[in-house]
This record gives C-alpha cells, structure tokens and sequence, in this order.
C-alpha cells in the first residue's frame, strides 16, 4: 500500500478555510477522519446532528464545527459556518496527487495532434488524428481517444477511458475509468422490409468545465445536434446519457439513472440513483427526483418528485401488490358507494 | 475537430433514396439537420407531426416528405412514402467512414488465427489462438479478443472491447466500446457448509448478423448450453443479458435493462429502458414494454406490457405511496360495503 | 472454436463427487449437459422438480440424481443427496483451465512491485508502483493496476478491468472484464457559491478471499474509511457499489443492482437483479431481497422483502396506475364510509 505522510499545522489549516482557530495552532494534522474514527493526529468535522453522540467524545486531534455547537467539544477547533465544505477543501490536501509522467514510449498518438505543457500520458493510450489536449492533462493507461476529440486544460481520465471522435471534453473534468463518451445513440429507423435501418449520428459530445463523470457512465453523441452536459455536472458511476440530451450547469446525477434521447434537464438538480427519465422530456431547474423514479412527463415546476410504492415483507407486499389490479375497479365502487 | 467535406448533388440523393425530386437537382447537399436548425446546405425531413409548426419555415435547402404534406414547404422537396427511412438510409452518407488501416505494429495475435482480407486491427489490440477474423472487420485499439473466438465480414468492434473465448459474432455487428461478450453467467450452488460453489459456464455467445451491442452492455456465456442474440437485434447501452438469454431476431433493447437467466424474448419485440426480466420466463414475439416495467412472469400474446406507479410531487406521492400498504384492507372493506 | 477433449470415467467422476456409482464405471464421460440435451457421452443432473419430463427419457450417459429419483432413470446413475451441487463441483473440471504464461514483454511494471510466482500478465497490462501480486495470479490483457495495489494468490482478472490505487484484493477472487474497482465515491459539498466541492475520496476497497465480481461492476473506494466486500461475496454484472457501502460474507447480489453509500448490507443475503439501496442503511443478515425494489429504510428482521407492482397490458395497467394517485382520498372515503 502506497502511504504518503502528509502533516500540516492546524494553523495553516485553519488560515486556508479561514475558521477560527481554539486551540494549538503547532498541531500537526496527518489525516482526516470522522468523529467515531479519529485520533489526535487527525481532524474530523461536526455538521450532522445525527451523529451529536460522537461529538464530546470524539478522540479527534481538531475538529471543525459551527459556532452553535463549539461548547459540545473540548479539544481544538476550527468554527466556521459550514463544517461540511470547509472538510471538503480540505481532502485535496491529503489526497495523492497525480504527478507529471510525461509522455510515455508506448502511447500511440495521432497525425496533427497538439499536447499541452506538462501532459501526463501514460502507457498504451492511444491518440487520434487531429486531437487538442490541454496542459496539464492526465490521460491514464489504456484509454482511448478518438480522432477530431479536444481535451481542456487540467483534465484528468483514470484508466481505460473510451472517447470517441470529435467529442469536445472541458477543462478541470475529471472521467473514471470505463466511462464512454461519445458512443452512438440509439437510432433506427424501421425498414419496409421490418429490419431497422441504423441512423448514424452525426452530432458529437460537448462536456462543460469542472465535470465529474464517474465508472462506467456512457454519454452518446447527438443524432444530428449534440449532447449537452453543463458546466459543473456531477454524474455518478453506471449513468447512461443517450443522444442529444442536455444536462444543465450543476446538476448532480447518482448512479445507475438512465436518460432516453433529447431530453433536457435544468440546472442545479438533484437526480438520485436509478431512476429512468424517458426521452423528449424537458424538467426545469431546481428539480430533485428521489430514487428509483420514472419520470414519464415533463416537470414544469422546482420541487421534489417520486414514484414506486413502499418495500414491505413479500408476503404482506404480495397481497397488496395483488390488488393494484383491482384498483380501478375499486375506485369505481367507492365512487358509487358515495353516490358521486 | 475532425471536418470531413460532405457534398452531394440533391439529384443523386433523389436517385439513391428513389424520391420524387421537386426542385433543383443540382443543389449540393452538405450536411443534414433537423426542421428548425437547417440551413440552406442541408437537407432535413418531416415525419413527425409534432414538428409541423417547423415545416413550412424551415430554411433547409430541401426537405425529405410525404405527398400529403408536400404543399406546406415552398422549397425544394423529395417526396416519398416514409420520410424517416429515407432519411435513416442516407445518414451514412454523412458518418465519418472508416477506412482500413491494416494491422498495427503493436498488435498481439496468437497462434493459428486467421485474418481476413483488408482487417484493421488497431494499436494494443490482444488476440488469442484459434481465433477467426472476416474480411473487412475493424477492430479498435484495446480490444481483447479470446481464444476461439469467431468474428464475422465487415464487423465493427469500437476501443477497449472484451471478447472472451470462443464467442461467435457474426457479420455486419458493431459492438461499442466497453461492452463485454461471454463473460461467465451468475451462477452458484450453495454448499453444504453454507457457501457458494462456482458452477464453471461451459457455453458460448453467439451473435447473429446485424446486430448492434451498445457501450458497457455485458451478455454472458451460457451455463451449459448457449446465450444466443438473433439476427438483426439492436441493443443499447449497459443492457445486461444473463446467461443462456435467447434473443429472437430484430428485437430492440433500450439501456440499463437487465434481463436474468434463461429467459426467451420472441423475434420483433421492443423493450424500453431499464426493465428488469426475470428468470426461465418466455416472451412471445411483438411484444412492447414500457420502460421500467418489471416482468416476472411469461408473456404469452403479442402487446403492450406495464408495471410501476405515476409520478407525482414527492409530498401527494408520500400519501398514496403510505396507503398501497392499506390495499388489501381497503379492497376487502368495499368488498364488504358492497356486500359481494 | 477452441475444443479441449475432456474425457473421465464415470467412476473417478464418482469418486469425486463421492456419489454411488450404479452402472458402468468405465464410461468416458466427455462433458456435461441438460437432461434435453446430453447426448451418451454427457454427464446430467436432476435436482429441480419441473424437468422431471424430462428425465426418464434422457438420453444422456448418466446422470447424477438423489436416491428418490433414482427409479426414474433406467441407464448409469450416480446417486448423492444433494445433485446440483456435485454437478457444480464437476463443472471445474469441464472449464477450460488458464495456463501461466509469465509475464509478457508488453507489461509494464512499477517500481517496488513484487509479484508471485507463477504468475501470468498478459500483453499491455500496466501495474503500477508498490503492487503487491500473489502466487498464480492472473491478469488479463490490458488491466490497469494502480499504486499501491494488492492482490492475493491465484486471483484472476479478466480483460480491461481497472483496479485505482491501493485496493486489497483477497485471495482466489475472480474479476471480470471492466469492472471498476476504487473509483471515487461520489462525494461533492454545496459550495457557498451553489456549486460543488469535490471531497477527495481518501479511503479504499478490501475485497475478501473468494469473492466473485461481474463484468462491469463498480466498487467505489471510501470516502474516509473503506467499502468492504466480504468473504465469498459473489457479485454479478453491471453492480454499482457506492463509497463505504460494507457487505457480509457470503451474500449474493445479481446484476444491475445498486447501492448506495455507506449502506451495510449482513451476511448471507440474496439480492435479485436490478435492486436500490439508499444510503446509511442497515441491512441484517439472511435477508432476501426481490427483483426491483427500492429499500428505502433498514431491515432488522430476516426474511423476504419486496416492492412495486404487478406487471399488466399497458391499457389495464394505465387505468389501475392512474387510481394510484387517488388512493389516499380512496382511503379516506373508505374509512369514512366504514364510519371508523
């Protein structure tokens, strides 16, 4: 296991989220780690109530916390207004960074291509025709990048990355491994004969800046426009984005949720996992959809929406589930019981 | 990006479509694109009624339509029956073609595979022994290929495709990237000390003609016998098909379906996304199903099949979603009131 | 096609499975089939009550069957209480066996990787610095190993599967090609600006010994501590896994299911295909889960659990799903009417 010893001092720590620091500015903070977990050379954070219990207790070196609940812990602390963020700027700090390799003796790369500054390409990439990569770019073993593609500047791809040609990839986007980008939608046209008749897509992938696409996520190029994902874009692993959908800035997918073609979703959503959203829709801004939901008609106003019914023992679930058939006849009958 | 000039004179598009012309033959066709978006260079079409509003001001230099609606576009027109398979044909025309580029230097193949005539094996592509490659088949950089396996004329594997051994695939297939062929199917017995004994899957995949495999779609070997994909079927991305899964020929699949093992879907079929079929189930042909419809019995007469609940606002969604807990009680309380 | 001949007598087949041989003990057995299908060098099984059509006129060389039954099959037979079972032991034995080919030119290897003996790594497989590989294990074309990275003996990778730096990989584990293993968990913080900030996922995965991954599936590393995929686990195809998500030993999941983060799901579960499951639940062990549902709270008790509704002809269906948004004012009137 690779292990690489990061300290800071809480001072410095404290400067760069700008908390207020009570306690030892000389502190050095090695890691980071919940309440439950953390020990003295490690800093935890204090932002849901739920886990209240863990706070006085906590054998944290640090933690970071809102003002309203800073008497609740005894050791040092960072007080900020929001606990939650403050963390999340904090894990680059101990995350591995991925350094400059170079170019490596095994890639592949095409007639006409331009790299930036500084690139990291590793072994057996393979690089089109015509393909513009920005600086700083990181392109990771065994991806493949079709011809015609732009990559901007400090772009990161893991492993193994399928993107096909003329695809247009923002800067500071981050794609993991297995995600396509690119692929054909699925288009076809009825042949006299009864067979389909394959459309080819023309259209290609744009991807904004600040996009995290996640493991195997697939994003289809345009039938004839393109397909469209906004500018700080979340997608999580296993999303399938078909042809000429429009994703807009900051929304934020969960896994396993499946777009249908051309449909056009707002900004600032929050899609949860494994909902279907069928095509030629359009949902406006601020939309959160909980799990598992299939949305088969537009949605005209911010809000919240579902569908499903609720999980219960089989066998309880089985008689009710048994009567969803008789459901109209059963309003029919309460209706005329009623004598509406 | 990649620009290839495309022209054509709209006399022979007239020709290879066999449409009516109304217009001038002459005019060079550069490119095609919707109702609303073409310009004086493009050729659109018109055979979705919902775009009526976009015919008649439409700027596209012609307009692919039927007789009936001839007269409310003024500029130049090809009249015939079906507008969108005309239209389908002649995608082609305007896709990015793949020329053959030989077999790259870094290419590993094994002992006694055969290549056909003009193949174009990309960088870093593995091939094992035994294996059969047609004439004119393209293989993208990365794919790996098994033992055994046999690869029809003029098939299309995009990048970083897994192949794994003795999968037959047939002519005139495109597998995208990322798609898995002959994986092992799911499948254990318990053991008598509570455990999971592997059953080792001796079948193969085989993959008619025409077909189409979309990017992360994964389709397993079968237990014993085979898992078999028909002629002409049309599978989008990250499908999931299990073990010993029969397939009959020209139906189409949307993404993120899952289908479980043993089950035998009819020829001509259309499943919509994420509908999960369960196991040892028989679908007859022409049968649809509406997306995310789980299917967990035969299907035995051709239609139109359903499951799931309608969105609503997550808080009247709450209310109902509580009371499908009550149904039985509800349905036997009218029943009663009803006196039956 | 690749064709290994296998051949055993029944008897050492017998003695294996330790099954009372009644019949011919030298019968070469070449491989094995359904009751439908074997032919007289086949090898069968009946343990299921619904082919029992099938079986007293098989023709299969023999069949391994439990002592009630044995009156059904008049030819070689090989009696054992539990069938499925003894045939699932053999069919290692009819599997085409992966041969060591050492390491190939092609492979790069890290820095301070240590691999064990024995071990194949096959063209293009790219391993990073401070891997740690056991004895036989296997790696596939194309795999991609990050830093820091361990794997125990005689695991096998199949083709393309990507593997983020340091995930602990157990022993005798099977993954298959492109699966993702250590991807980031999906983790963003509202930015005070309303957009989003990434929080570096700095835990990892540990997968157990035995366990079984499908072609791909995705685990996501954790965000503080580790995702845990335990002892024998058997995971199938097209699963997302999301950050610190812990799963027991022995349980067993079909494809296209997902779940969410920091969820732990018991020991000896069986989740069927295409399942959700919200985050920070808790799940006990022995829990079965059916096709499709959505798990939206903990389950405390062992049993059967399931969702949704019954699949019907769209038409029905439409009438009975439009009442579902009517079902509480249903309800009421109900009670209403019942004077409660």
């Amino acid at each position: 296991m690779v292990t690489k010893t990061f300290s800071y001092r809480l001072g410095e720590i404290a400067e760069y989220i700008q908390a207020e620091l009570i306690g030892d500015p000389e502190l050095r903070i090695e890691g980071l780690n919940t309440l439950q977990s953390a020990t003295g050379k490690e800093l935890s954070f204090f932002s849901n109530q739920a886990y209240q219990q863990y706070l006085s207790s906590s054998q944290a070196g640090a933690v970071i916390l809102s003002e309203q609940y800073q008497e609740h812990f005894a050791g040092n602390k960072l007080v900020i207004n929001d606990p939650y963020y403050a963390f999340a700027c904090l894990t680059s700090w101990y995350s591995l960074t991925r350094k400059s390799e170079g170019i490596h003796d095994t890639a592949c790369i095409g007639q006409d291509s331009i790299l930036g500054a500084d690139v990291s390409i590793a072994p057996n990439v393979v690089i089109g025709n015509d393909v513009s990569i920005g600086n700083q770019v990181v392109i990771g073993p065994g991806c493949v990048i079709g011809d015609g593609v732009s990559i901007g500047d400090n772009t990161v791809l893991y492993g193994n990355v399928s993107v096909y040609e003329n695809s247009q990839i923002g800067a500071h986007v981050i794609v993991h491994s297995q995600a396509v980008i690119g692929s054909d939608g699925f288009g076809f046209a009825k042949s006299p004969a009864g067979g389909w008749q394959k459309i080819y897509q023309l259209g290609k992938v744009v991807i904004g800046d600040h996009v995290e696409v996640g493991a195997g996520t697939t994003i289809d190029r345009g039938a004839l426009g393109d397909t469209i994902i906004g500018y700080g874009v979340k997608l999580d692993n296993q999303i399938q984005i078909a042809h000429n959908v429009e994703i807009g800035d900051y929304t934020a997918i969960a896994g396993a949720t499946a777009i249908a073609g051309s449909t056009c979703i707002g900004k600032h959503c929050t899609i949860a996992g494994a909902v279907g959203i069928v095509g030629h829709l359009n949902i406006v801004d601020n939309v959160h959809i909980t799990a598992m939901t299939l949305v088969t008609k537009s949605i005209t106003a911010p809000g919240s929406y579902s569908a499903g019914t609720p999980m219960n023992t089989t066998a309880v679930w089985r008689k009710n589930a048994a009567r969803f058939n008789q459901l109209d006849d059963i309003a029919r009958r309460v209706k005329k019981l009623n004598k509406d």
